[in-house]
Order: structure tokens, then C-alpha cells, then sequence
């Protein structure tokens, strides 16, 4: 039966994420695998109230079918807030609603690549994009990022040598491995791809959630016509609303709109005008600030304990925010051997391989710290300790 | 700028119907130009309870993630009502859940079609379809669709001298002509069809809307084994929730969930959940009957007041259900010409040209009657009426 099949759709990854969430399914293991926003703070009271308000007002409109470019307010409320939070100036007319920032990101294929064009992915790199991405058939270019972002002189040589039509850059606690690039290292990506023709897509999904250290500049700012933002509102309200955003320039936007049109029509405006609800009548940046203190607490907690227990030979990330760090193991030890290790102690994560293009590098892991409290997370990095010590 | 987008999206029809909506926003425009649900029947106080009831019960597991297949209770309703209504065998894990049947043609044009490969396709068909496949660059193949179904001959003629990967169609109802396939024409496109590799999407989103006749066999029954089905929420409760579905056996389904995790990881539970406490509580037979009432009189309010009025030359269907009908003009009459005459006496229809892939037959429009009273039916016809009469 292979035969009927597109050829796009078998050069697709599996997610070895969602093979791991059924392990996680028994309640007695410690998850530092999943990549799950904390669903303590899910607001449900305010979203309740939220809901409430949609039912008595104008709900006829919103259970019809609607513009594919999204509900209006929460389109305006997003340029406010960049405006607000980032002094970003972004026209209502270039942001396009999206069933979650993935959805950005097939658009963003869907538009802009055709087989075999280059695409510059960090390594590791977000799984999602290269899943997303791989529909489309390009030829990735990975180039490193170290602690304090992307390594700037293999992006001069790959720009210099190839016609890269995409980079793709998580440049916020980026995931998977929680690192931040530093003002200085985004000016120097920028003058790298300053001239070229290589659009930059900006994925920010964890943006606001920093719990220690200064905004850094957006690409946005530096790049301003090479440059599409993604956002979510997936980390910082509820991830199940599957509400994100694409923020592109007006020729690009005029595209994707159509790409939008003809993938579903539009996204669901009941549940934007529900989230538009919630955010005019809810103070965000308080609900923000709350995510925050726990994710930082957790963070902390989860570097103490790997300052205790692991061995030094095992790096590790310091993330500034997020949801992620990340932790390579001497580099002739596997993080597949541990994981079957760390199972039948009842701690997982996820090993790092599928991060690769390549499956390169198969002695580093991620650690999701956003849903494990202090005390399990103490506990599940002692487990996660013996099983590194048993097999070094 | 040009330069930066892909192939694919150039090739994508831009939507006439979308600009024609523009025009309808003045209110004293009677409009046969949208294919929207009348937004009187939107069972607004029945969701408000069923939200409440999903904010009363486990409404956090519906903001967190959720599996891509989509919601469990949903896609189970949807397997039962199969067997109640058309005595069809549909395992749960053979559907999977989508923005609207929209999303299910981006999907399985993403899974099967590789560039160039043939697609028969209804003339006229539908134009979703054909701007969601032909992001995947196929060549269409056209068949032409007539009052009892479509033609057997030529799609004879079709299989045996190509290679059809996919056949698309809507059997009930067509979009945008009206007709149905009769039961005889049916048995004869499964003939033509068994023993070929082509693969039938048989797109039911008007299925249930029937005023009059008895329902027909579905292309599930008689081609088991090749035949996806397509099926909506977005006609029978409302289309805002963008809730609709696929069926496909599971060698297909597998590449399908893969699809669906890479474009957009999976669609909201949120919704899903409430429109299953919708139907749990609620009589949908009930209220899919008020829907058809009033359907089936504003058609054939149409229908009379096209005989009063138009003349005799005019040559239209008579649906047995959906939304639309389909009037041919004499050859050499204009349907666009026709639509700048009426939008200046204030009323529009859809000029039937969008609804060819290459553009032929420009003397047929599309009208649609659900939107309308019967009163402004009658109004709308007669204005239509005199600028037909003028243009002949």
C-alpha cells in the first residue's frame, strides 16, 4: 500500500516525544520528558468568566464561519502588546491567527519552500519545525548553538557558501536546550544575514516567560524586513486553545492568507474571542509574573539538585526562562542506554537525538522542568543521577 | 519579491466568492453569493449549557495538549451515528479529527499527492477542493456532473487512459450544483472505479440536510476499501467551531496523524468537548429536522418564483437537500456580466466560472437558499429575474 503515499510525507520524523508520553501515562514515573506548560495555572475561574461574556454578547457572529486573518480584537491586542512589551511596531494587517504557532510554521512552508531549498535549523533544534518543515522538502543546514546562542562563524560559511531561503531561530530559552543568545550574538547573526536573502523566522513561544536576566533585543528590531515573528499564546494562557499567531510583511501575508484559506478556512473565533475576553478583563501580566516565579523556582530547584548529585563531567544549561535545560553526558555515553536505564527507576526524559537533522550526538538529553514540583524534581534528578553514575 | 514564495502557492485559485462577500456586508443586498448555515439555527442556549457543563467536569485535561486523533468521546459519536444512520462500520480508530473537512482535504492531499499526479475532480466541483489539493500541485482531471450524477462515459474514458490517484466528490447535494448522484449512477462510478488504485474522498458535508427523497448508498459501502469519507459539524450544529472529520483505513490513518502532528499538532479539545456535550444532551435528529424544514421551503420558494419569473430558457436543478441550486443561462448569456447588472440591483449570486478548473462554462451561477427568508427569496429572484431578461 506504500505506494499511494506522497513522497513528503515519509521524510517526516516521528515524534519520539509522543512515544515517550505514553511511558509518562503511569502516575508512580517522574516526567522531565514532556513539553507541557504547567497545568496549575491554566486560568479556568477567569476563562469560565471569559466564556460567560462571549455567550452574552455577540456569539452568533462567532459560531459562523470568519475572516481567515483572525478575530480582530485579538489581532489588535497582539500589536498593543508588542508595541507594549518590545516597543515593536507591528500593523494589526501583518498578524494572521493560527491553530497554534505550528500551524505558523506549515503556513510559513506551505508559502515560502520549494523542494530542496536550504534551511538553516539550529542543532539542536526544535523537533516541531523540523517536522513541520520536512512536509515541505527542504535541505537543512544546521549550524550549533552553544551557551550563549548560535555559532557565528559556521552561519557566515553557510550563508558565504549556500542560498539559504529560511533560517529558523527559537532565540528565547530556546527548546530544546533552554539557551539564550546574547545581545551581542543576535547583532552578530544579524549582520551575517544583513544583505542576504535569507528570511528569518523568529519563534518566540516562551518569550515572556524570563525569570532571570534582561529582554533581549528581537530580530524583529535588527532585521525588521527579513523577519517573521511566531507567537503563542500556548505557554503563557493554555496551550489547548491552540491559538498562536504569524507576524509577516505584507507581500508574504497576502500569501499566507491564502495558504490559510485553503488549509481550514480560519481558526475558530469562538475560543480567540473567548481568549480576547479573558485578556482585556484579567491583568496578564500578574497571571505571567505567577508562571514565572514557579518556573524560576523550579529551574533553580532542578539546577541545585544536578549540582549535587550528578557528576562534573555532565554539562548543563542555565536557562534564563522556559520550560527546558539541557545536559550533555561524556561524550561516549548515551542518552538512548540512559533512558532505558532511567525507566525502570521511574524518571524519564528525552534523549536528544531526534533534535538532530542528523540524529547526531546522542550523549545529551532534555529536562523539562514546568510540571514536576520542587520535591519531585529533587527526587527525579537523584534517580536520574544514579542511573548516569551506574552507567559511566 | 516574488521570487521568495514556492511554486505551490502561485498555483492556488484565489477565492472570487470571498470578494463577492464584501459587497453582501451592505444590508440591503439580498445574497444568494455565501454557502453559509442560517445563523437562526445556531442552537446558541444548547452550547451555553454544554460549556457550562465542560467547565463543571474535567475541563483542564481540554486547555492542556491533547492527542492529535482528537477528542475520544467525539470520535466515538461519530463511529455510532454511522451505523444509526447509514448502517456503516466505522472503527474509532479509523477517524480523526479536523478543522472542518477543510483541514481533511489539506491532509490528505499532503499524505497522497506527490506534483502531477491526477485528480478527477467534479465540473463544477467544489472550490475548496480545489484550492486545498491544489496546494499539492496535481493535474485535475475534470468530469462533468449532471442532473442523476456524474458522467459515466467520460469517466470510463478517464480511468482507462489514466493514472487517477484520488477521484473527489460530494454525492449529496453538490457543491456548488445541487444535484445528487442517483443510486444507479453511484453503482456505475463503483464499477468504472473497483479494481483501479484510485482512491474516492467522497465529501458528505450536507449528508444529513435532506427535505425530500430517500438517502442514497454511500461510496464507503461499495467501495470499502477505497473510499475516504470527509464529514462536518459545521452544517448540522455550526461552523464556527471548525469541527469536522476524516475516515480513512488505518494504513492511510497512520500517515494522516502523522500530517495532522506536523500542521498543527492537534485541534482543540475545548470545543470538541463541548459539542460532544451538545450532542450528548441534546436531540440532533430533532434539531437537524428544523434545519431541514426550513431549508426545504426556502428551495422551494426558489424554485417557484424561478418558474414565475425567470424565463423559460433558464435551466435549473432541484435539489433534494444542502444549500445551493445551479441555473444555466442560454450558451452565449454571461453569468458575469449577469452579476455586475445585479449587485447594481441589489442582489448576488456566484458567477459558476470559480467552479471549473479551467474556467469554462461561464453562462452558469450558483444561487444559495439558506440564508434567505422565503419572503426575501421571492424579492431577490424577481430583481434577478428582470436583469436576465434585460442581458438576454
Amino acid at each position: 500500500m506504500d505506494s499511494i503515499f506522497s513522497d513528503r510525507i515519509t521524510d517526516v520524523p516521528r515524534s519520539f516525544i509522543r512515544e515517550i508520553l505514553k511511558v509518562t501515562l503511569d502516575p508512580s514515573v517522574i516526567s522531565f520528558a514532556g513539553g507541557l506548560p504547567n497545568r496549575n495555572f491554566f486560568p479556568v475561574d477567569e476563562l469560565k468568566e471569559a466564556t460567560a461574556n462571549v455567550f452574552e454578547s455577540n456569539c452568533r457572529d462567532t459560531f459562523q464561519y470568519g475572516k481567515s486573518e483572525g478575530y480582530q480584537e485579538l489581532r489588535e491586542f497582539i500589536s498593543r502588546r508588542y508595541r507594549e512589551k518590545q516597543n515593536l511596531d507591528i500593523p494589526v494587517d501583518d498578524i494572521l491567527i493560527t491553530n497554534g504557532s505550528q500551524q505558523g510554521l506549515d503556513l510559513l512552508g506551505k508559502t515560502l519552500l520549494n523542494e530542496g531549498d536550504e534551511v538553516i535549523i539550529e542543532e539542536p533544534g526544535y523537533l516541531g519545525a523540523i517536522q513541520a518543515l520536512s512536509i515541505y522538502r527542504p535541505t537543512f543546514l544546521p549550524v550549533g548553538v552553544y551557551d550563549d546562542g548560535m555559532d557565528l562563524q559556521k552561519l557566515a560559511q553557510v550563508v558565504e557558501s549556500n542560498k539559504p531561503k529560511l533560517m529558523y531561530t527559537v532565540p528565547n530559552y530556546q527548546n530544546p536546550s533552554g539557551i539564550s543568545y546574547t545581545e551581542e550574538n543576535r547583532r552578530g547573526v544579524a549582520d551575517i544575514l544583513a544583505g542576504s536573502k535569507t528570511v528569518l523566522l523568529e519563534d518566540d513561544p516562551y518569550g515572556e516567560l524570563r525569570f532571570t536576566g534582561e529582554r533581549k533585543i528581537s530580530f524583529k528590531k535588527l532585521l525588521p524586513d527579513n523577519t517573521i515573528l511566531l507567537g503563542s499564546f500556548s505557554k503563557i494562557v493554555v496551550p489547548g486553545f491552540r491559538l498562536g499567531w504569524v507576524v509577516a510583511p505584507s507581500p508574504i501575508m497576502k500569501k499566507l492568507i491564502i495558504a490559510k484559506q485553503a488549509t481550514d478556512l480560519h481558526t475558530t473565533h469562538f475560543t480567540q474571542s473567548i481568549l480576547y475576553q479573558y485578556l482585556t478583563n484579567n491583568d496578564l501580566d500578574k497571571h505571567v509574573n505567577t508562571i514565572i516565579e514557579a518556573y524560576g523556582n523550579q529551574c533553580r530547584a532542578m539546577l541545585k539538585s544536578i549540582e549535587q548529585f550528578f557528576p562534573k563531567t555532565v554539562h548543563c544549561t542555565r536557562p534564563e526562562g522556559g520550560m527546558f535545560l539541557w545536559a550533555q553526558l561524556p561524550e561516549n555515553v548515551s542518552s538512548l542506554e540512559l533512558f532505558e536505564m532511567a525507566v525502570k527507576d521511574k524518571v524519564v526524559f528525552v534523549p536528544g537525538r531526534p533534535f538532530y537533522v542528523n540524529n547526531a550526538a546522542t550523549n545529551t538529553l532534555r529536562l523539562n522542568f514546568s510540571c514536576a514540583d520542587e520535591e519531585m524534581i529533587k527526587i527525579g534528578i537523584e534517580r536520574l543521577a544514579t542511573a548516569i553514575n551506574e552507567l559511566i
